[in-house]
């Protein structure tokens, strides 16, 4: 079965690709045969040793490439040497995203605001993204269909918000979801085959949550795997009517 | 009739008050005799020149403070020269909003998009209110009544957005209003007389809109004195169970 649609020979690149949910994107597609390359990004070689040894298992499928999604130039830099060797992409997945870091912790209440660390957020959770549609459109603009995909969360749906807290972090995905809207109905224009989507994949078990996992109940607190198994069943249901939306990782529309 | 509630003898603070609509503010608060206090602020003091002269006139009333809303020293000054003078304020109206400015032009479309530009309009369209909001707790926790609001648009509703463009200011209105509703539910616990609400103005005959009205038919484009007079009265209207929600000048609740 094709992954997405009738195409086969599929381009895929997958951004953040490094550890997490990124990672789990690369090892399922290298299993898809419809899959004929996979590329992957990492911001840092000493994070992505697992990543580098793939690699090496797949030279012909996995292409590695640095890329730290806060800087343009480097987002440039990478998609040039994907046009290099493809004429085409029919699957982006920015999967990066940042929730804690050295020295950043989700602010639990107003007394914990800082300017800097709320554009830390935003650099990293809204802007790569938008930099990448940017840089992408020339790769996603064919006859075949292409889908545009980022990692937002349901803790920046803005109708869902009954808890508060997280400022940074549900603020910079409000944004994301805002700026990736804007670049649906954009594609909408110059690349009408491309569906752009905001993805909710659940709590799951990566470096992101480890430290906020002791009240997710099991059942809820999804493997890698599982979580990329259930966005690819959404990704593969999408229409065109669906371009500009955000789904969680059930299927089901998220409110804004 | 009192302005908001039973509270008379208010105190109110206008950021941004220095043109447009929070100048605007500032003299139809002086025109009401329950307004003890109006603190006005300004970033700079060439444009503020009008707001300065209205100071002479209204020397018991009228107090202005200059506050830049991008560097929280500046918040954290002002606001202690206000606690000098008065342990509570009523009323908060932050004004502070950028669409175009010297060098930055909103972005039709991704070709314009710039990680400089878009972190200039959150700070001072998204992170400048939350910073009021962290200082400002002290004089908005008292028994009186007491409302925080801050300009938004409508722009800046996701589930309203069709047409596309103006990135930046979309997304850091978006991201204001993420941030918004998560003070409001923190006050909610530690402040639970204040009311946080978002307002949508109109399109208003201001410097912001200035390059934009040609597409405005008249009778959308509002005097600033019209805007004013529209927010009061949603503002007046307002119920506890509103805190939190983002209003359009007639009152009708926006989409997030």
């Amino acid at each position: 079965m094709a992954l997405f649609g009738e195409v086969q020979n599929m381009n895929c690149l997958i951004v953040g690709a490094n550890r997490g949910i990124g990672f789990g994107f690369v090892n399922q597609l290298l299993q898809n045969a419809d899959v004929a390359t996979v590329y992957a990004t990492y911001r840092d070689r000493a994070s992505a040793v697992a990543l580098l040894a793939l690699e090496q298992e797949y030279p012909d499928r996995l292409i590695c490439l640095p890329m730290d999604t806060t800087d343009e130039t480097q987002i440039a830099q990478g998609i040039s040497q994907i046009r290099d060797r493809s004429d085409r992409l029919h699957f982006v997945m920015n999967c990066v995203g940042m929730l804690h870091d050295e020295g950043v912790q989700p602010e639990k209440s107003l007394r914990h605001i800082n300017t800097d660390q709320l554009l830390h957020y935003f650099q990293i959770n809204s802007i790569g993204s938008v930099l990448l549609a940017k840089h992408l459109l020339p790769l996603l603009k064919h006859s075949d269909r292409s889908i545009f995909a980022s990692i937002s969360a349901k803790v920046g749906s803005i109708g869902d918000n009954q808890l508060g807290g997280w400022y940074g972090y549900r603020a910079s995905k409000a944004a994301l979801n805002m700026l990736m809207r804007n670049v649906a109905i954009e594609y909408r224009r110059s690349s009408p085959q491309t569906i752009v989507v905001m993805l909710h994949p659940g709590t799951t078990d990566t470096r992101l949550s480890k430290p906020f996992q002791k009240n997710v109940p099991p059942e809820k607190l999804f493997s890698v795997e599982r979580t990329v198994t259930q966005l690819l069943k959404v990704l593969q249901s999408l229409t065109s009517d669906d371009s500009g939306q955000f789904f969680s990782w059930d299927g089901s529309r998220l409110p804004w």
